[in-house]
């Protein structure tokens, strides 16, 4: 079981993290130590050509990464994001984005995950970006 | 001499970079490969205890490396980020944010650069984040 | 069908990567956009406390990421990886390493895929360290 | 002043790193925070067309920011690498290639750099590769 909720990540967020709520972020589905979130289209977050700008999609990726560790952890508002690592791997789709996250490992007092990030709909061409972050977590929530 | 004055970045990201003017990012210099890009606070960034959230960090890492690049080849829209690095290295404070830009290789193909990001007025601390990142840039406009 | 196999790798090796003979890296399979690959136990290799040292992890993945190249494009001398980030995650066990490694993107110009390694025997244990790395091709031998 | 001589980490290395001996690492100069070490031409190193592998390339890199690590903290052996990020940007020639090493954080538990690696005699081309690290350190060693 998962040891947080999409109605309590949204609590959460609503309280300290008004990023999340600005840009639009949904939760699609939470597991353990993994999750789906998804980014609508906006108008806001187009490049040139229809696209969607890169920070949008490490805004995504940063914040599926959060989902994930809370899901191990439960609700724990400072962990934070110590490194994050994106490569950008084929145009995106104009629409929403679709991320699929996934801790590898929960330590002590590091958490590291990949994020694959998808244009929805489109998901058979592949990733459009493909993310792995490093989140400091307070030492008494980890695992050993 | 840049290949761009600040008045044209800024008349590029009107047409083809909304994000940057909603992020309110500012820019303080443009070298020859180099420049200073400035994020104002803003209460949206911002995460418990005071702290700036990290995609907003690295969105004005992207936009200073896009700065930079456009230093040397000019105007071109189509200069899209393949890859960004990001480490936090310490909590930044409330307030603006520095990002000092660097190009480390232009070639033909792919531009290759870093990042120092800086709360305001604390320097001397030493930076709050650290970013590499590759650009991707038409080949003609490239340098061999 | 894998577009080389474990003898034309190593024949190519002896040939144009002394390296990965003096390292003694061994396939374990082929797969298409995919291999395992295995470094033996060497003295030299270790760290105090018993531990693999960084850098042969990072050789290691550095060839299976080419081996899974070659793999989809056949013989090509010419790969040459462009980018390898690599996080260790826990201290590897005295022992061998085996590396699970798959393309996650190939394109005209670019690869782009990841690595997990682990201490053989202990894979239950999760991955010692994760690897992504990004691979320059010649473009007449890559996909679009 | 640095904490540590070139005289004792080759001791170090002897009793506890065999592998830096292997690839013949030297130390030309040791700063306080920073170092300039070198790796002379071995065959064993080169890749068709005479240009230096990468993995060669990441294990100096690795080994320089380990002496700037220990420059300021003196001498540790469990300082060990968590993450290493590295970008090839040009072909090395043959020859030796001097990395240039320089810690930009040292915090409590942990140290970040960078290094950025030149063909020897060749400087002036540019950086042949350019590596961000991060170090974890025994807490009781590092600096708030």
């Amino acid at each position: 079981m998962p040891r947080i909720t999409a109605q309590e990540v949204y609590a959460l967020c609503d309280e300290s993290l008004p990023w999340a709520g600005m840009m639009g972020f949904e939760i699609i589905d939470i597991g353990k130590g993994s999750c789906r979130v998804r980014m609508p289209q906006k108008a806001e977050f187009l490049r040139p050509g229809g696209t969607i700008n890169g920070p949008a999609l490490m805004s995504l990726a940063d914040y599926g990464m959060y989902v994930a560790v809370l899901s191990r952890i439960g609700r724990v508002e400072m962990a934070v994001t110590t490194s994050l690592n994106c490569n950008f791997l084929r145009r995106p789709k104009p629409g929403a984005v679709i991320a699929h996250c996934r801790l590898i490992k929960l330590g002590r007092r590091l958490a590291y995950g990949e994020v694959s990030l998808y244009s929805e709909g489109d998901e058979d061409a592949g990733p459009v970006a493909h993310v792995t972050a490093t989140y400091s977590i307070p030492p008494e929530r980890g695992e050993s």
